[in-house]
């Protein structure tokens, strides 16, 4: 079975809905059967790379929200967060552009490390106190301390075209899905599940999707084919 | 649309089987939505890597055929090969372990070249005189023939753990789909073609699986998520 996850670096419930969703697929009886694969969701698509601000400004020109709100909000993400055993600075956090951060993620995906920068992206973003946008070489750092190549990393980060149409076929897979926000979790393209769900809700999400795993419709008999017994010899 | 391919480089119906089934997917209108995944599976997986043998004495040997079926057999897939525009030789060519090179595809895939190398083995296999077996240097020729690193093909080589839990765990996904032989196509988990079928039979599963392609069954309501129009606040 595989579960597929959209979601953002800039996207805190993203980042607590990957913890609920790891408690619920690590008491999950056939977990060893269930591949996880990690996909791009941009929330500010249209951010530029040095366009970068306080997130606290962000949410109240963006959302109109008051400061006490837009901060309110940041310590209720900080006790969920905590909740699940996640660190979470509510306070001075920056917002800016992911599109880099994606393209990384796909350069790490083809050396397996996917989910490592991930979850080094996220741990940066969320709990530590340098910014990870506008600054190349702190992704690099980042790549490098997941094991990813240096140069490689700048040379992806060098090049605004490597890895873009990736980032871009993901978040177009994402709509066509139905995915409006993230976290978005599909599991074997049957099932949905958005948001930061709490974990038993992806339980009954993982149960549900491993029920109805179906046997194969085959669109016709057996073919000419090769078996432990030999290859089919044509007109035989 | 996913579609998956579990082949073996030793099969002659996979190198046919992958012709015919391109040729559906080139005439398909939503070729670009989707994706094929080769994966791996091995005819013959307790063989050894130095038992290497002409495939007329194996096929003698193994399935009890005269010399002259055998050779029937070889020139009938020559026909059904060129039939396609592949070239085949159908005299002298050698059966052995395929395992290595199932690693070094895995190998390939990492940095998305699985595909190309897949079509190297395939072409080296079937159609040029030097033997693809027990013959590391050849392997790591081909492998940097598509682009890949010579070195890190020969640290595969030289590891035989590497990459052996991924050959492994394709072959176990392809007994669980009910794969008894090779090629077997797998379109989005739901429809299943067994063996080298006419380009027809690609083009209709291919059409089945596109208008079988369903809506997500949400397994809740939306939880916590960020959207573009901003993240949702607990609590509010």
């Amino acid at each position: 079975m595989r579960v597929e996850i959209w979601s953002d670096i800039a996207c805190p419930w993203c980042y607590v809905g990957k913890a609920r969703f790891e408690k619920a697929l690590g008491e999950f009886p056939h977990r060893d059967g269930v591949e996880v694969v990690h996909r791009s969701f941009e929330l500010d698509p249209g951010r530029g790379k040095d366009d970068v601000e306080p997130v606290l400004g962000m949410l109240t020109a963006k959302y109109g929200m008051s400061e006490a709100q837009a901060q309110a909000g940041e310590d209720n993400l900080g006790a969920q967060a905590a909740a699940e055993g996640l660190p979470y600075r509510t306070r001075g956090r920056d917002h800016g552009s992911t599109f880099d951060m994606h393209r990384l993620l796909h350069f790490a995906e083809a050396a397996g490390k996917r989910e490592a920068l991930l979850d080094a992206f996220y741990r940066a973003n969320f709990a530590e106190e340098r910014s990870v946008f506008a600054d190349d070489e702190r992704l690099v750092e980042l790549a490098v301390a997941v094991g990813l190549d240096a140069e490689g990393a700048r040379a992806v980060l060098a090049d605004p075209a490597a890895h873009a149409e990736d980032v871009r076929a993901d978040e177009r897979e994402a709509a066509r899905l139905g995915a409006r926000g993230v976290p978005f979790f599909v599991l074997d393209r049957a099932y949905g599940v958005s948001g930061a769900q709490p974990v038993e809700v992806f339980a009954r999400a993982l149960d549900r999707a491993w029920q109805a795993r179906t046997p194969l419709a085959m669109v016709q008999g057996d073919g000419d084919a090769c078996g432990p017994d030999g290859c089919a010899v044509p007109g035989a």
